[in-house]
């Protein structure tokens, strides 16, 4: 099979650190266009503007899009409408509603749509599905807490409404909580701090549980300075499990049971051309339910002003 | 076949004004139970939590659910493990989650639940569908304005996080939009104004598109006083379509087309008992899912303090 000629919508940050690379090696896909208001990759013909490009190359087979959520949903219609497969970053866009019209819209068209969570891909995250499923899950505290200024500086779309704040780092462990947890959790209260000055909250505390009354507590915090912590931690029956790292580490009673190099997005890519050979789609919208609960259920809370 | 044994938990305003007179005449349902923390129905056996219902009274089939959302799930996924065909009142739960959830758990069981919206029913509600489904539609105008004290008066729940505060009325007019427009929509802009001593928002103005670039426009509030407004208008190639007070009413171009008295809630328990002899159920998310996006993307924005 000749490889499937792929285009980027959205050339920024997260294309150049892990897209590329990851596309680069592997043999499925071959990169053959880029669209972008400004970004550009070497060598490669790029265009400003989606329709400019899937008018110019009708041979592409599949895009990926990168840019903020509020601007995915036209950009996935206009490339499922051509026929052409689709690779959602996360979040796979700014509301629900829209991205159910988009997975109805690729099983019309009968191509593929890939709603992408990166950090269900981490390394040690089905070994932590593993271990869970093996006993019986007392309670869970995900603690998520990152330093915006570091990981996010001068990103103004992440602070716009539809930008989802704190949760853009946060629904990577809901992603993560979501696949790895036996049975469904839901929100049963939840509290988020805006900034005054911002549309978007700086941090989240939600607290959920399941049908077995397992509790499953949340804290999301971008205003974590010194370390910083991306950490699922269970307390079972058969000791305390500690999913950290971001889900690259999995320990049992402070043992490291498995360990590995970082390989989410060559992962996420394997998963998109496997979807595309099988004819299906992969739309779990689990994690961005979760987030548009606590939005809707949530408390809100304001607090100091936010300057970058 | 004999009837369908109901209880219902709940008991407040609009059980009296609404589900009491339509089981009482619908010959599929008997009443047999209810459970309420205050509220009772004369010569029917009562009791104070669902758990002592269930327990005491082996016989019920069905279970009408009408306290305040917050509260819901926990009676329904009770009901429904216990083999009960389950009705929930409007909004079907306090998040998208919960009620995705006890869909799941009805299949499993093999029993029906019906997510109801009642405003579905309302009379014109068909013959405006039809209407739609028979032209070109330019634009759509949603106006759901109402005076709060009136019509809600000291209902704290509705003022509380997950109460949904002027989407509890907003609601109904999202689930008769979702089912007359032939396309499905998604939210593009929202600004939700919160009462500085509430957390729930008394007003709401919602630009909704559909991938025909459809303006859906959306303005919920409940400080209206005087003319109370519950309409949905339409610019059509065939003309100005109004559907008027709360779906009763179709007008094209000034001209009454179809009214009907208000037989909403018989309507409902006539699908109820349907979906209950057809081994099925019913739950249509999308209109939680629009409010949802709406809190999700929507800007936040204080206004004055609400007293009732």
């Amino acid at each position: 099979m000749s490889p499937i000629n792929l285009a980027i919508v959205g050339v920024g940050k997260i294309v150049r650190d892990q897209h590329l690379p990851s596309i680069a090696k592997n043999p499925d896909f071959k990169l053959i266009a880029t669209a972008s208001r400004h970004g550009t990759v070497d060598g490669i013909q790029s265009f400003t503007s989606i329709e400019a490009m899937l008018d110019a190359v009708p041979e592409i087979d599949a895009v990926s899009l990168c840019m903020p959520p509020q601007y995915r949903y036209e950009a996935a219609h206009k490339a499922l409408s051509a026929g052409k497969h689709v690779f959602l970053e996360k979040p796979p866009g700014a509301t629900l509603s829209e991205v159910a019209d988009l997975e109805a819209l690729a099983a019309e068209k009968g191509v593929s749509l890939f709603a992408s969570w990166h950090s269900r891909y981490a390394a040690a995250v089905e070994a932590a599905k593993a271990f869970l499923a093996s006993t019986k899950i007392e309670s869970v505290h995900v603690i998520w807490k990152e330093d915006v200024r570091h990981w996010h500086p001068n990103q103004d779309w992440i602070w716009q409404a539809g930008g989802l704040g704190v949760f853009d780092p946060g629904i990577n462990a809901l992603s993560i909580v979501t696949h790895i947890l036996p049975k469904a959790i839901f929100l049963t209260s939840a509290t988020l701090e805006f900034p005054e000055n911002r549309d978007a909250p700086i941090a989240a505390d939600m607290h959920f549980k399941n049908a077995d009354d397992i509790p499953v507590h949340g804290e999301f915090d971008w205003r974590q300075t010194g370390k910083q912590s991306w950490d699922i931690i269970a307390e079972t029956a058969a000791g305390k499990m500690e999913l950290a790292e971001g889900g690259s580490k999995l320990s049992v009673n402070g043992e490291l049971k498995f360990s590995a190099p970082e390989e989410e997005y060559p992962a996420l890519y394997r998963r998109f051309a496997e979807i595309i050979k099988a004819g299906k789609s992969d739309v779990d919208l689990a994690p961005l339910r979760h987030v548009a609960d606590a939005f809707m259920l949530g408390k809100r809370k304001f607090v100091e002003a936010f300057h970058d």
